[in-house]
């Protein structure tokens, strides 16, 4: 039974404010695991990898063979289907072309008194991506994360995927090959993290990781930030659909169990000012759900976080939006735009019902790493500006020191800081025809 | 005495990396008593902030006086001397008109398969902004935090600024209002951090927090980090000077002692093909040095971690200068621009001789909260995309759905999610006039 709400109960802020504030996630504390795993790395470089890669991968390395070499690759890559092949390069060509449109542009102007200022962007120099092994390991992310790193610039592309038990994902390698990755190693968890941000004999280290991973790769991410960066911390994934009108009660029924198939601990989220259109939705997911495969997962998903929330108006819906900020947000109603207009807070927005949520995971182009748990609030999805940074810049003329030189001057006295002072008088000083 | 290198000799490579991995900083863990401190505020609210502005600022508050009151501030604005409210009303209208360039543009763009793609920046709905009391509290940091804030359009900004012993600067209170603060409160460390990312009776939560602090607010901001966002910890400031040419050695040094100034562990470096100018710099820094009413702290600081280093030529600087990616950059040389061309992990760029790092601090415009401790190799300066953020857009119309649809369809399948391949086929089926 999901969580059923209405705007006009009297209790509805108290029920709202619970449902928000639901801890989702049970996040196991592995710091002591992880500092060690990380230590280990750190003093024994490659031979760490190895047998840490033994316990916890049951896979036999040595340093030779951490790295795939390209023989194996264009082997491994043969495998995919023609379909799965033509399906990947049509998404990695949509994603690089709405990626290329993100690169930030410098600037420089020269001011009325003479300070000629600005920035440039320049990319980072290298930057790891990690990707889950096993069933999460999907190829999908490998595109979404490495095109947005080659679009910057970044010179040199690592990946990570651990191979439990020998497997290897062969889409995931051909993902990483049309993202023109430079290398690939099949070291995971912790460790990898680890070799990424600190180096080894075989492994240089990176400026940037970012990918998403269990618990132990989140906590080795947290460790290592300061020494290299790194994107946000992903939360479960959550949907918010918001429906009105003329709606296909089977296609916001399948966006719902398409969020909740992902994890037990995701959330889907209808609100809807028809009620007769959200008994519709709920039927068809009853209906649905022990059809899927992955039913169990869904099914918890939907159980224990699902919620329908029936509201006054549209308005009223975007307002709840905004406090929710969700990750994704679906607007199926007539006039998507206006609604979307009024809301605020979102990592993304799909206008319409022809724009499922799950084109976006895909094919439609805009990135697939979005900000969970509310932060959308204060933060965005995964950008080609991930992998850049800025330069300011700052040229001024002697005249321009000289206008503006003396109200620093003042402002460095305040503070108690002299030199600070004396750097810019001294200079003004020279000008004034004293004494350099 | 300085630390002295030369890449002329032999083992350059080791005492370059050894300089480079010199931990500047003694982070006490305080993590123990910020832990208990944010639950108190969390439980107790305004009372726990009454009690622990009591026993850490010696200040006695009740609720109501949390808050600054408007007569109060204007009765200390009106201490401020005119020569130093007109420094700081130049300095905010610079920082200001920089900033103003910052904002980031909208875009949206239909593509030839029918979808009409973009993304959208807005701005968070409320920031808090930490001033560190006493000796630390400094104005200009106020500006260069709270402008670019209220640039990106921010509705709600807050200011906490400790009072130890009821001690208030008037050009904290100016600076907050030339930048447009909404409210300030006398509270300060970890309470502080915790007031604005969990709120209490009086002060209401915040979505995004910045500035510096000590250990015990920086860890509170780690603390916090995901209940709302924060800016980089920073750490001890640092400038490096590339010279050559007919430079003044007495500014040179005068900007080498102006970062030194700051923290016993600043560090400040000059890179130099130039001997002669190196001796002559590390001279005057030593005849200056004394003079200084901050000679404690700059002389530790130019004892522990000052360091001169000789180059072959400009580009041997540049190189080392990107593996420091320094959080000031001075290019003191003939052609600034040439050489910073060369470079690529700087923070900001000071180019030319009239450019003294000093004058960055405080009037030039740019933001002088900058990536400290090799961090500018992949993060950027403060700005005011750090107070929005991006929201990407979507809108397919049915044709779109259909020619894109299927490869979705394929690859929800090669990831084993089904829901996922359903909510975009049951449309694509609708299309084709099978039942929708």
């Amino acid at each position: 039974m999901p969580i059923h709400l209405s705007t006009a109960e009297p209790d509805f802020q108290q029920r709202f404010a619970a449902m928000l504030s639901m801890k989702r996630e049970d996040s196991a504390d592995v710091n002591d695991v992880v500092t060690s795993i990380i230590a280990d790395v750190r003093e024994r470089g490659d031979e760490a990898l190895v047998d840490l890669s033994g316990r916890f991968d049951r896979v036999a390395l040595t340093p030779q063979t951490l790295a795939f070499d390209k023989d194996e690759i264009a082997a491994q890559i043969a495998l995919v289907s023609d379909e799965e092949r033509a399906a990947l390069t049509v998404a990695a060509d949509r994603i690089r072309a709405y990626h290329a449109r993100q690169l930030p542009e410098d600037m420089e102007w020269t001011d009325p008194e003479g300070a000629t200022l600005g920035w440039r962007w320049t990319p980072v120099s290298a930057a790891g991506l990690y990707v889950p092994g096993g069933q999460a390991s999907y190829p999908s992310s490998v595109l979404m994360n490495a095109i947005p790193a080659r679009v910057a610039g970044v010179e040199r592309l690592v990946i990570c995927v651990p191979t439990p038990n020998g497997q290897v994902n062969p889409l995931v390698l051909l993902a990483a090959q049309l993202a023109g990755v430079d290398e690939i190693y099949r070291i995971g968890g912790a460790q990898a993290i680890a070799a990424m941000a600190y180096g080894t004999e075989t492994i240089r280290p990176v400026d940037k990781i970012t990918g998403p991973g269990n618990a132990y790769v989140a906590a080795a991410k947290r460790h290592v930030f300061g020494r290299v960066g790194i994107d946000m911390i992903a939360g479960p994934s959550e949907v918010l659909i918001i429906a009105e009108g003329a709606q296909n009660p089977e296609w916001l029924a399948l966006d719902l169990l398409a969020q909740a198939e992902h994890d037990a601990d995701a959330q889907s989220i209808l609100i809807t000012p028809d009620k007769a259109l959200a008994d519709a939705v709920v039927l068809e997911v009853e209906r649905i759900l022990p059809t899927l495969p992955r039913a169990k997962v869904a099914g918890a998903s939907w159980r224990d976080y699902g919620t329908v929330i029936l509201t006054r108006d549209l308005d009223e819906a975007a307002t709840l939006s905004d406090r929710i900020a969700p990750e994704h947000l679906e607007l199926c109603v007539d006039d998507p735009e206006a609604l979307a207009a009024k809301t605020r807070h979102a990592g993304a927005i799909f206008l319409g019902g022809w724009t499922p949520e799950a084109v976006g995971d895909y094919v439609s182009g805009p990135n697939h790493v979005l900000p969970t748990a509310r932060s959308a609030r204060f933060s965005s999805g995964l950008s080609v500006m991930d992998f850049m940074k800025r330069t300011t810049m700052a040229r001024l003329t002697p005249e321009a020191l000289a206008k503006i030189g003396p109200d620093a001057v003042v402002l460095a006295a305040s503070e108690g800081l002299s030199a600070h002072g004396l750097s810019v008088a001294s200079r003004i000083r020279a000008l004034n025809g004293g004494q350099g």
